[in-house]
């Protein structure tokens, strides 16, 4: 165990979720640009869009949290990567398929990620641990529901799309646990290989979480009064 | 008056706009949730939505203030009754006619004493007159507005709903007249009562604002010459 | 160049940009009130829209710097100036037309101020050049991106309407130049003039920026083979 604990707290740690993270910001950006091609913005729409997408997150996090200027205006990587992002997505034109095969894996470890930091910077900065899970869980989905409201779009993560923002919610959940346990290093790889499993898991298979209208208690009594139905909420509406 | 005073600046004041407070935290994420259920979002949608509905303005009103981190995560109480709030609408589906019946009057309530809050807290910040009675109706009427623009509709608070922003800032104005004549506590009362009274009153008789066709000098005078027609404004669109 | 030092230095230029400023800000609200005309709303909508409108870029500049509360909230003037625009844009109906006409040098040359401020705050809070245009060009553009987003609109900035934004970017990017070669007063007479003549041009020759599809290096090859046709990128959509 003296070993995992040297390389949990070492240097490459990190080093490794520092690329993840520059990694998720311009992936994020991309995609954010992909849609600002959909809406046919120009380049400034390209960038504004992109740089919302890869940092809108950590932005509404950090101006929640009240601690100071946000990490993605004081961190000089973060700008030029969205940027980055943006940018090629202007001059290239990414098919929502490739994205799907690209970067489905990527953003799924991005979440775990996010939502870890989101938690950890919450209860570094003295938060009880169900906002630490809610601004982990704003950490990684923050970007994108941000990128939907400014294109007038109803947020993606609201609704059907294969559990993104409860991945969220569980990784922010274990990296809350790991940090009570005073074991934080082991929360960020936990949270990273949880996302990713339960994530490409929940995209195969098609999981989704119930609507409301599948946990009506009326419409499940009927469902059950009326025989040969199933009972069982349907998970996929 | 000295029984009065001493009323007002008991602890049983504090205990009862207490529970009014999160009263009306739980009633807007209930709300927040009826709405999320219209739209057809899932449970994380609910969640959002109805955390959104419950404690934006507050959230609005302390990112605005920059007085520290907001009251809306750093009070243990009120994340858990907005996500009761959220649950308990996506398990029981509640009408929009229930929904007038059951918390109408609730609701008026809590707009004057969000109104006085964040009045309130303004001053206490050391602002002027003005930005109190902004932050003040931004308070009560913040938390609407929110989960209005996250579901891409225009919030329902600027045109025709029975003067609800106006009553929310008559009640900052009128908390804020009582800080300047050091009696908060009579404020509070006066703001919530004034609320109710108003409030109900303007949803029984359909009162609205005008909106800007009826104050056009134009159209109005038309009107003074079209002889038969009423000279009055219209006050209902 | 010592006279022209004493005058950038003087109280007058203080005098002149706060008039700027403040006219910046009623023009704003004005627009706002028009565009709540459109949309039917009452008074209260009005005000909304006119305070967002006119306050918005620097609300939401300070609440990312977070370094103390809004200026729009702690200037006594800036409130009442919205509020008198809002106001008067309910009372009177402006056409587009009259606007135009009315506003569009005033708007230039507050793009540029904006801007300019933008970055000088954001380069004063100890931030980088980068993220001093990023909030320079959010402070010029930010209010009529809330303005759109709080209306269900996708922001008018974000396509086609003669490089607003780019022009906020350039004077925000001038400034931080400026400021490096310590003349801030230099810059914001440059940062006026440059946003009052690009501005200008930009509207009276129907310039905009390229969208995504201009730029695909796929449709310009597709475009360079098929003879005949224009190689450079459109530049008007």
């Amino acid at each position: 165990m003296g070993g995992v604990t040297d390389l949990l707290s070492s240097h490459s740690l990190d080093v490794a979720t520092r690329y993840l993270d520059l990694a998720g910001v311009f992936a994020s950006a991309l995609l954010g640009g992909a849609i600002a091609r959909v809406e046919r913005l120009d380049l400034f729409g390209f960038l504004a869009v992109g740089i919302v997408s890869g940092l809108g997150g950590g932005l509404v996090r950090d101006v929640l949290l009240q601690h100071g200027t946000p990490v993605a205006l004081t961190d000089v990587a973060y700008l030029p990567t969205a940027i980055a992002g943006s940018l090629i997505a202007f001059v290239i034109s990414i098919s929502q398929h490739a994205w799907d095969r690209l970067f489905t894996v990527l953003d799924a470890a991005v979440i775990g990620f996010w939502a870890v930091t989101g938690a950890h910077m919450t209860l570094a900065a003295g938060l009880g641990w169900l906002p630490a899970v809610l601004l982990g869980t704003m950490t990684a989905v923050g970007g994108g529901v941000a990128r939907d409201l400014m294109l007038g779009r109803i947020p993606a993560v609201f609704g059907g799309n294969a559990m993104y923002a409860t991945v969220a919610m569980i990784t922010a959940a274990i990296m809350v646990l790991c940090s009570y346990l005073d074991a934080p290093a082991l929360g960020i790889i936990l949270g990273i290989v949880v996302s990713l499993v339960f994530r490409v898991l929940a995209v195969r298979r098609g999981w989704s979480l119930p609507n409301g209208r599948d946990w009506q208690p009326r419409s499940r009594l009927a469902t059950v009064m009326e025989r040969g139905r199933r009972v069982v909420p349907r998970l996929r509406p």
